[in-house]
């Protein structure tokens, strides 16, 4: 049906064509009976369908049809399981074929910049390569199953707080290398059929109605095919979001976009060649639907919980495990302490919000999975909807506590705490939660604490328990993942996507975030999350990549394949890891490469690589990873490229970023030259450090009678005259007219520089 | 004499006009006989004359003639003390007098931005108040005598690396409130005779040809009445330099800078009105240094050097006291060990380079002072001019150390460590210092470190030494300063005017220094020096605004003369501060203002107000400081001026930045109201908290039958509702067309915006 597009739109009026490019309702595209194009369904996602009844709110956030409730996305990034996401999105995928849904909309692939982004956990990570890594796979997954994605949102909508009229200030640098590359990788990798544009603006133009963005970057460098959707109610003026490459407004604006875009057609302000380019855009994303829609599609609503517990499973991140109190023996006596326990909070709020098939409380599956000699006693300890201690409550779990072997604690942020539409102020848990860990701890020293939460905590509490089990908001299995993992009956697998800072002040954009009215500036540039924790020398609560495992592992023989390469090489680095404990796991080695010496602000170390592997107890595996250009490159804004300047990289292999265990070095060399001009204020230190001018510019100011013993360095012994040539090199050339006493001249100063560049540009 | 500078000029060839506007050579301007214009000599300062000597080096650097080196500005801004600095101005006035030079190149009063800058030593403070307070100071006392000044280097030169290349990129307000506060008061209060345009790009433009700095703000602004004159070399382009505000290029061209300006005045490039205003402003100054000729001037080289003496007690630090080492009883058995202790490093390198009148060794003043009952012995213990640790300089240390009471330890950065022209890489001391510092603590625990260096180190070895005196470079008399100090014939009472990290890497600027290639961001913003360890949390090894003495002082009475104040009002506050102690001392008191509450990013406090009083044993005084509408202000670049938001303040009084003793709370109330303008964008929470417009938008929203549950926020109970109402607040006007299912539409929104407007404008 594809090939009958174009014939289908030169069969079509401007009206129908406009009318194609906003939606019907709040979750349809138009169809047009006439012409045989149908109206497709678009549905909230991404860790979960959220397909919303009929008749319910305007801002579209009630009463949606049951669907699996898996991990959120910054549960799933902590997997570090690529595989594991794509089964995920599989599942996905076949949920949206049986509820009739052509698209769901996600993943969402925005940097965490601030743990205070109130959306965060529907993000995966502060870095761009695991972002845009667990992007691909996710996208991969549903789309498999004939069902499209809407990868969002594009872009640099990291905070909630005024993101429909924040100006997102960031440096071009920056931009390429942290924010849009989280997006690039899937776009490439994995062609999602539709991508999201933001609310917000990103250097002064609304992400809605940007051209840079939409053509030039997604469409041109990128080469994404599918059509750009605006965030519901992103679209500021229709035409220039139409024209700039947003063809599809969401939701219906009510004929409002359509007049504007037939008008604008009709006064030449639009081209029906752009009109038609976008219809032709929509309509072979609507014809794809159709022609992969699954009639009469059903799910097992039964294996997709069984794979929403397995994925928690391997979410779920150990953060603290002193003498091993963990995994705990079945038997014996355990205090389930708070809330949380018996309604567990496994999701966050806003427009990802899933109406769950079934649900998982985690005392009920610590009790089935513990088994009969278990004694489980439970105490609430605080009221989940206040932060104000119930003493009678806590006196309540003291005693339960007292009486135990081992405490487990469950605790966390509630709903109110972080959710769509608003940003967090601090990263403390309710008080009421602190003060009962606190209160538990002067009763009983063996606690285990599972948290709860979308996004870093501070720990002050953090010396007074033994354990520490980080789930995030794993789903609607969170309850019998958890289960699973306390008794050793799964092995946690998870590392972190983020940093955990130990105060909020320590964070990168804490200056800058939300930022002074609707502007907010990006000024840490590129040092987001572990890049700025590395050079800042700043030591974390828990560090990027971070993650501890019941048993070991031991890493061994780097290798390199080659010691030097070409920037247009790919080089292939393996490594061993070994299972030494004795019990079954998986480790997530990690790549990071590192600049030795660079000409520009570089990070201490980015990650490049990463491979999740299953090790029996003594068995050992290699694991290759092969890097390619861009493993080592960085964005030159003057060349508009991504450039590797010629030099050492060093090859990390990391058990977490802060935790390099081997580490290898390669000489890489740039088959790109940056073009170099020299010009009147060209430093006389830069010619000096040129081989092929430094010789001739030598020659000349001998010949000048000038500066010699300086520039031949054969004065600079004593400290003035370090000064002295050390002034003479941050000197340009057109101001040696002025230390010359008039014997170099400005016509000499021309003649000079002709010559230099005549050189260089042999 | 001035009244005919208009006829002068009215008789001047466009040649001769052209002419003045650049130097004769390196130190003169250039006189024209027949109209009886003089030529007049400048000369370095800024705290010493540094005249230098005829037929010397092309750079201007080597061999001045004699004259007195008082403590470097990083010392004069440590006393805190307005007078003193304006005796020194005084002192050196009457130095130029007697050395016929009639202007005096300094002070410098560029902002303290990283603690790396290789020209800080020459440089007040990190705070732009401290700064430009001193350097009124330093200009009132040297203009006093007849002799003129040039604020130099306007602006934004904050580095040395590439400084005559590098563009330094600073938004508005942080160029305002920090890098031009710095200069404005100076200009303001003390109309320095001339301005020195600094040799670095300010956002993109030269500062040499800089017309919102030369002419906008310095001029239009601050009222500057003087010439500006380029740094020695950094005129680009003459004529634009000319056009926009530098009236004097030095040194002298040779004849092509004044070339260009004929031919720019003769092809209409550049009026002649222009060139009649510069030479009008050159010749006002030159005419005014012939009229204040002391013919016949002397100085007593005696009584400035006891000044220098004097003021250099004052500059001086006490860092640590433990278990009160300091004051040393005279009597004893002393070691002095160091290099510096007989060579003393007591000035930078550059062109601030004194040749001194006499120098004053450590060694031989603490002889001195000490008196006849002290055995003093002296170990080298490094070579100033090695880094590298000698083992039996350190043995026959180790040796002197052991048999001693107490030892005296000189180190600190020498020469090559700091200089005009480069930058330090780092904030350590040489190794053979530390490695000194380490070996002598292993056999003598009553060790007081004294410091010679222009700027902040890193001091890993603080722990094993009970006292440090910074001295920082406290000129030729230096050394019997320190010895008045170490033994009580003077009560330290210096404090920092720049905070000491723990380490480089918490510096605010460390991420973005020296910036690469030739553009260095200022990406810290306002947050440069305490007001980035304050916001950020980070303890500093010593913070901006501390320093002990050999007294105490307790502080008492804070009070407020009005609770409330209109922002064009001035408040007076007064407090009580007492020695309480045994000896005389003088306490630095510092004024520091926190707004309570902004709806933009503002330092946790700022210093507003300082006062330097002695005080006897016993004694109590009051202090009092005014504080007026910009003690308040922050800048505004909407507005383009200072403005205060209606508030609380805070009034803190501290002994230093991060010991607040006193507060108290004023309200300020705003005289000035910011123009509103709704328009399509405006969020809904912006109406909705503007309390002119909010009912009547809920009004208009319940006739519209939309969303009043939400506005209204009777339904804001649950989670989801709360997130709900967060949503639409950031929602702006325009999107309620999608989200109203037709009920608002386009046209109803203009109608809207029109109300609001007419509404808010009444």
């Amino acid at each position: 049906m594809g090939k009958n597009i174009k014939r289908i739109i030169s069969e079509m009026t401007i009206e129908e064509k406009a009318s194609l490019c906003s939606g019907l309702d709040f979750w349809h595209t138009k169809g047009i009976e006439r012409l045989g194009i149908p109206s497709i369904m678009v549905a909230d996602g991404p860790h979960g369908l959220r397909k919303q009844a009929e008749n319910s709110d305007h801002m579209g956030l009630y009463d949606s049809i049951p669907a699996t409730c898996f991990p959120s996305a910054v549960g799933l990034a902590s997997s570090w399981n690529t595989e594991l996401i794509e089964r995920v999105g599989v599942a996905l995928g076949e949920e949206c074929q049986a509820e009739d849904v052509a698209i769901l909309l996600g993943p969402g692939a925005n940097i965490k910049r601030s743990p205070l982004c109130g959306r965060n956990f529907e993000y995966f990570s502060e870095d761009p390569y695991l972002s845009t890594q667990m992007a691909a796979n996710h996208i991969k997954g549903v789309q498999s199953q004939g069902v499209g994605t809407s990868l969002k949102h594009f872009a640099a909508n990291n905070q909630e707080h005024r993101r429909m009229s924040t100006d997102a200030i960031i440096d071009e640098r920056t931009l390429r290398e942290i924010y849009l590359a989280s997006f690039e990788g899937a776009v490439k990798e994995a062609q999602p059929w539709t991508v999201m544009c933001a609310y917000n603006k990103v250097n002064g133009e609304y992400a809605s109605e940007n051209n840079d963005l939409l053509n030039e970057i997604l469409r041109e460098e990128w080469g994404f095919e599918g059509f750009v959707v605006s965030d519901w109610g992103a679209v500021n003026e229709r035409v220039a979001g139409l024209a700039n490459g947003l063809e599809l407004e969401m939701p219906s604006s009510h004929g409002n976009g359509e007049k504007k875009i037939i008008d604008a057609v009709k006064n030449g302000q639009l081209t029906e060649e752009k009109l038609d380019q976008a219809v032709e855009r929509l309509l072979s994303i609507i014809f794809k639907a159709v022609e992969n829609k699954k009639e009469n599609a059903i799910y097992s609503k039964d294996s997709h919980h069984q794979l929403a517990r397995e994925v928690a499973r391997e979410c779920v991140v150990l953060l603290k495990n002193e003498d091993q109190i963990l995994p705990l023996k079945k038997g014996g006596n355990i205090a389930v302490i708070g809330g949380f326990a018996k309604k567990p909070r496994y999701q966050g709020g806003g427009s990802s919000h899933i109406n769950p098939t079934r649900l998982e409380n985690f005392l009920d599956e610590i009790e089935k999975v513990s088994g009969n000699q278990t004694m489980i006693s439970f105490a609430e300890g605080y009221i989940i909807d206040s932060d104000e201690s119930d003493e009678s409550l806590i006196n309540e779990a003291k005693e339960v506590a007292a009486g135990a072997d081992t405490v487990i604690l469950f605790v966390g942020l509630p709903d109110r705490y972080e959710s769509e539409g608003y940003d967090r102020e601090h990263l403390r848990m309710p008080e009421n939660h602190v003060q009962l860990i606190e209160a538990i701890s002067e009763v009983n020293k063996n606690i285990v604490v599972v948290l709860s939460n979308g996004s870093p905590i501070e720990m002050p509490w953090i010396d007074k328990v033994k354990g520490v089990l980080e789930g995030y908001l794993a789903g609607q299995a969170y309850g019998g993942a958890i289960a699973d993992l306390l008794f050793g009956d799964a092995n946690p697998s998870g590392k972190l996507a983020e940093t955990f800072p130990k105060v909020l002040s320590d964070n990168p954009s804490y200056l800058n975030f939300p930022g002074d009215g609707d502007r907010v500036e990006y000024k840490e540039g590129i040092f987001v999350g572990y890049r700025y924790y590395d050079k800042k020398k700043i030591e974390p609560l828990f560090p990027f990549g971070f993650g501890l495992s019941y048993t070991n592992f031991e890493y061994s023989r780097l290798s390199i394949d080659k010691n030097e390469i070409q920037d247009v090489d790919n080089v292939s680095i393996s490594v061993n890891v070994k299972n030494t404990g004795h019990i079954t796991g998986k480790e997530i080695v990690q790549l990071y490469v590192k600049d030795v010496c660079s000409s520009i602000a570089r990070p201490e170390k980015e990650l490049k690589g990463f491979k999740k592997v299953e090790l029996q107890p003594g068995e050992e595996k290699t694991v290759t990873f092969i890097l390619d250009k861009r493993s080592f490159a960085y964005y030159n804004v003057e060349l508009k490229d991504w450039h590797v300047e010629t030099g050492e990289f060093d090859i990390l292999i990391g058990k977490s970023s802060s935790e390099i265990v081997l580490s290898d070095r390669i000489h890489v060399k740039s088959t790109v030259s940056i073009p170099k001009k020299i010009h009147r204020n060209t430093l006389v230190g830069d010619i000096l450090s040129d081989p092929i001018l430094a010789p001739i510019a030598i020659d000349l100011f001998e010949k000048a009678g000038e500066m010699n013993p300086l520039i031949n360095g054969t004065d600079v012994e004593s400290d003035a005259a370090k000064t002295m040539a050390a002034m003479l090199k941050n000197t340009p050339l057109r101001a040696l007219v002025n230390f010359s006493e008039g014997r170099f001249t400005d016509e000499m100063l021309i003649g000079v520089i002709d010559l230099f560049n005549s050189q260089i540009q042999k």
